[in-house]
């Protein structure tokens, strides 16, 4: 038998907890400590933090950094925030102590256009250790980025490329259905966007991957926020929206060549959704659509995405990689043996 | 300006011209060669041949592989028999000549489970070289195995994975129409069968990839072939079927343990089908399917996928490579630029 992957969790929120458990699953795996800031969590055990019926798992989760990386560790599975900015510092520790870091920071998913210069000091810190980091998720990561390149595989020629995602919020944890609004009026969404409080990250680093994947020449990514106003009551297990009151976001990004769209992502996140799916479209020599009714689901998805991608990011070249070029599929259970 | 791809087209039946074409629109490539032993081929112009608009292309087809591989290569572009041994030859002079091989050939999709000493050799004559070689299309390559991969990606547990594949062949061309039996009888369509003249190939490679990549642990694969009878009149361009007669194949691959199905690939390629669409479907956690709506056609997708699998096989590390670790995407208009 092989050495288990040795991990990380940096991050213990509600996706890296998701994560956390599933890294419990993979037999190949060995979980060897956890990092989160937060008091409420530092030193206690990271099996009772994220609700595992195992726990105790004996594995301590520290406010710090690098008393968990003083250890050995292959690979840490990075989930502190969207903004690329912000977690440089962590993930750049992570790297300067030998890690791959697999990352649900929307904005490392594909860095290159918004953060030329951070792109390039990752890249460089992670060859310097002979190591690799990626962003991944669901949204960025899959839906409107992988799933179009994926697709764009059997095209000959592609002129315009779409990506609809229409998520059901109902059944979504309370946070995210606040999240996106759910619950207020018009003007108090507004100004939550013009707060850049309400937002979901991503849909521009989407459009770029897809642009370059494509070859498609835009000159410009913009994007716009609408609130979706519910027609009638809609019930969740947490709130109740009336008619008139905001039921979620509406949110589109478009890469545009001239003023043309080239690249059109639409994001319809909001409870009472009745067609929840996730769809993409291109045109070109065929014309091409793919769908997966229900939609993928979020919170699931998110994490299996992250834990899917270890071994993607074990065996890739060193320095930063995108989703574009790591070939994703599943974790299998056993893949040491 | 780096320098140009250089390309041999191995190879010149339908998919193969279909192919040539399609690597002349590509700005970044430069055809340098063709083989084909066909007689009627073989000392002609490549762009004559391919009938393409802008014939001649000043492109020599040969009869002899190794008279054109003694020229600089990057690539050759395979296409001349689903069968591994049949083609193994012309593969090790393709490699040993220091290219890399994108190949049509089915059973080199993911050749491992059937033949694992041809695998091997072929590993072996690639790392030599330094060069790798891999086997793709739609269907081995994309509808039943990467796209099942793909979709395997946002899943934390997998327990099952069925691909479905309804063709419409009225569309298709008629040495296809004749190959799934449109016209025969049932009692002539058994016969072709079990000559092995009826056959779609590549199944069973589809199971193992997706056995291999899911870690569903299989202990047998098998294959049935059945004819789909006409239940009304069928008229396609080149052909008329009448009731009672053979419509096409209707084939089915299982991958078992003990068995129960862990993996069901369906096959119904027929004139006049109804509502061809590709449908992947996972059951675990979560239950998840994918649809492309009327299908990814045959011909346009199957010139594409081997054409756009050039950027991936030329920086894959050395060796035999699948779809399974290969990153597919699109083959931009300018990826050298």
């Amino acid at each position: 038998m092989r050495k288990k992957i040795r991990v990380v969790q940096f991050g213990v929120g509600p996706i890296g907890a998701s994560i956390a458990r599933l890294l419990r699953e993979k037999e190949s795996v060995e979980i060897v400590g956890g990092v989160d800031r937060d008091p409420a969590k530092a030193g206690r055990d990271l099996g009772e933090i994220v609700g595992a019926p195992d726990a105790p798992w004996g594995v301590p989760v520290s406010a710090h950094a690098h008393t968990v990386l003083e250890k050995p560790v292959d690979v840490v599975m990075h989930t502190t925030s969207s903004s690329l900015a912000a977690v440089m510092d962590e993930l750049l520790e992570c790297l300067s102590a030998g890690c791959c870091v697999v990352s649900t920071c929307e904005e490392l998913s594909y860095p290159y256009r918004k953060h030329p210069e951070l792109s390039a000091k990752l890249d460089a810190a992670a060859k310097e250790e002979g190591v690799a980091l990626v962003g991944t998720g669901v949204n960025p990561g899959f839906v409107m980025d992988k799933l179009v390149l994926v697709l764009s595989a059997v095209a000959q020629r592609v002129d315009f490329a779409k990506a609809v995602r229409i998520v059901d919020a109902s059944k979504r944890r309370l946070p995210l259905q606040k999240k996106i609004g759910a619950g207020m009026t018009p003007e108090e969404f507004r100004a939550q966007v013009a707060a850049g409080i309400i937002k979901h990250h991503g849909l521009p680093e989407s459009v770029a991957m897809v642009a370059d994947g494509l070859g498609l020449v835009i000159d410009d990514i913009s994007e716009t926020i609408e609130p979706v106003i519910a027609k009638e009551t809609v019930k969740t297990p947490f709130l109740e929206v009336a008619p008139g009151q905001v039921a979620g976001v509406h949110q589109i990004a478009r890469g545009t060549s001239k003023g043309q769209d080239k690249i059109f992502m639409e994001l319809q996140m909001y409870v009472g959704a009745k067609h929840p799916a996730d769809t993409v479209e291109l045109r070109g020599e065929p014309n091409l659509s793919l769908t997966i009714p229900g939609g993928t689901h979020g919170d699931i998805a998110t994490a299996a995405i992250a834990v899917n991608a270890i071994p993607s990011i074990l065996a890739a070249p060193a320095g930063l990689r995108t989703v574009r070029d790591l070939p994703l599929a599943f974790f299998p259970p056993h893949p040491l043996s």
